[in-house]
């Protein structure tokens, strides 16, 4: 087992009504907020009036920045971020799911910088200060509600990339599960494959005597398989909802990689394809991960055996652990299909010309990915099992 | 599931060597600190030299006082006030295990209050004000390093009393395994019960929809079984040590109480074998619990034969749910004793003959626990239970 260290600070508020909390929440902060959100859905069911009258009941004065899209651009970063520099923002509230967690993340470090925000996404500049920020969670999903990174797309060159520091851990998440009653289900099975995606990165590890955390893990992916489904099938299932939500949280607030070294490679190929196509996150990880595991699985059967024992319940063949370890891999496919996610390129439309770009980009400053380590041609052949 | 509050600020650091960052991790909070400890074993192990070298390198002025015993008692505790008041001091820090940790708690918050630190522990005042404190673990067991109460002891009337609140949570715990390895066994093993009875506290709740946190509890439970054995089998083994202790924090940081009304009435019943009889709080854990189980379990035969299947792998009986319930009551004591404790007040050489006096004293606020709520006649019916 690694050392390690685990500071997550983020006050999390959890169950019906919540949402009725953040003016309370916010107070202490100071008195100026910038409310940023995405598109029309939380004004639709209601969301928005009730935070709104949350903090115009605690005083706050608020400035309000729509607008973010799935995979959020940094041209609306820099919008917020000159929005907080005019009215000298103290506080940025977030309602949403992971775009607009991210980009209130990148306009907070944004905000307290004078050169380019940009600087922080290519590693030229670490965050040192930022404006703090809550959520108000509508999408479980991505995990940012509580986790110290942030990825935007810069539409020049279509670049997706990402930042981090303990610093913009949210203050808070409050998370209210019956506001996800009206997620399409497509948006819930994304958001499914992402949290599970989230622990797999983790699960998949070199390190050795971290049985712990490995059940851990496994917990968690079991949840998530039996809850969305679950949620799919009852959209007004509370405790399905409910269960969703927190390990969505707990996939990716750090707890799950202590003592481990993590991989992170699928994330990576993941953000070539959806940068170039637009596609959401968690289909496009539908995509890689079964791929990418085909690809890398005999650096370790034993591991990939037990995951296909522990969470889908694979009958362990102690005579062909590979026999185990490969019906793991097609279980997560079937998985993703009964939730409705491409598990394909072609399942999901997208042509296979631009393999050899994705994979130049994805390496472009170096091979990455610690279970395995991948270059240019690594990337390219997990690509080329993406495709049908 | 419930609504909850997740607010869990500790900063963990884990691994080997970690004590020597303690000086650079006190720094921020000011210039004055108390350092707290038990017995000598600290000294003998040279973990006392690291620690005071790294705080004087940091420049901190030490004020020291030792001699906590088990089951912390509130003499001690009173000096422990006495000394911040009179040096002004800033911070605290509790080298030890759960007793060291408590009585620095109690000391913390009484510095700050001009009355009877014992009016905390009869509910007369609620905390509001403390020093605060941080920890370099000893002992995994108690949970308290990361945890919001404190149990103390106070001599007159042998009154075993606890306290709580966020603001009395340790800002960070320091937590290097490789200082377990020359504990003894019998304390190896009373951790183990305890931070499992934390676990069981939650685990048995009528709440239902809380499968997540089920299972994050099973894991924990399996871990601790596990890994304790491994440990007393073969003491300097670090991946069986970080993992127990590890388990320990995540057994009682609040986690795996999410979205669950916690039990409790065990941990009450046990303070008043502790309280007369000064066993440790470990052992008398394994007296009570499987007396609590066996009384109890007709509430939900069901989550007990959960419990039996899922934590010791016991085979479900569908036809004879009860059967699979009860042999997972036999398993635990089973487990208890191969890890020497006891599971009776007769193995613990304790006589019968004050069970009416304990469960008088143990109801004197009105019944309690929430599985199953137990008036004085059910805990005289549990002691009776442990007899042997």
């Amino acid at each position: 087992m690694q050392n390690f260290i685990y500071d997550n600070k983020t006050r999390i508020i959890f169950g019906k009504d919540t949402e009725t909390q953040v003016g309370e929440e916010v107070k202490q902060y100071g008195k100026k907020v910038l409310l940023h959100y995405g598109g029309g859905s939380i004004k639709k069911y209601g969301l928005y009036d009730r935070v709104v009258a949350s903090l115009k009941e605690a005083d706050l004065s608020v400035v309000e920045l729509g607008g973010v899209k799935p995979n959020p651009r940094l041209s609306l970063v820099n919008e917020g971020i000159d929005l907080c520099k005019e009215h000298d923002i103290d506080f940025i509230i977030a309602v949403g799911g992971g775009s607009v967690i991210d980009s209130a993340k990148a306009i907070g470090f944004g905000a307290k910088y004078e050169g380019d925000v940009w600087d922080f996404f290519t590693g030229k500049e670490q965050i040192t200060n930022t404006i703090p920020l809550g959520v108000i969670l509508t999408i479980p999903a991505a995990g940012s509600e509580a986790s110290t990174g942030t990825v935007i797309t810069k539409e020049e060159g279509l670049y997706k990339r990402s930042a981090g520091s303990l610093l913009i851990r949210p203050k808070f998440a409050i998370m209210n599960p019956e506001v996800t009653y009206t997620l399409p289900d497509y948006q819930t099975s994304c958001g499914a494959c992402d949290m599970f995606a989230h622990v797999m990165e983790r699960y998949f590890t070199n390190e050795s005597d971290v049985d712990f955390t490995d059940q851990l893990c496994e917990a968690t992916m079991r949840t998530i398989i039996k809850q969305s489904k679950s949620a799919i099938e009852h959209p007004n299932d509370y405790a399905a909802r409910a269960e969703i939500m927190w390990a969505g949280t707990i996939a990716h607030n750090g707890l799950l990689g202590t003592g481990r070294i993590e991989d992170w490679a699928s994330h990576v190929i993941e953000h070539e394809i959806s940068a170039i196509y637009d596609i959401a996150h968690g289909a496009g990880l539908a995509i890689v991960f079964p791929a990418w595991m085909k690809y890398v699985y005999k650096k370790d059967v034993k591991r990939f055996a037990q995951f296909a024992n522990r969470v889908f319940g694979v009958e362990l063949d102690l005579n062909n652990l590979e026999r185990t370890a490969l019906e793991g891999i097609e279980r997560i496919k079937l998985f993703f299909k009964q939730i409705g996610l491409p598990t394909s390129l072609k399942d999901a439309g997208i042509d296979s010309d631009r393999l050899e770009e994705m994979a130049k980009k994805a390496t472009e400053n170096g091979p990455f990915g610690n279970f395995v380590n991948l270059d240019e041609d690594d990337v390219l052949n997990i690509l080329k099992l993406t495709v049908e």
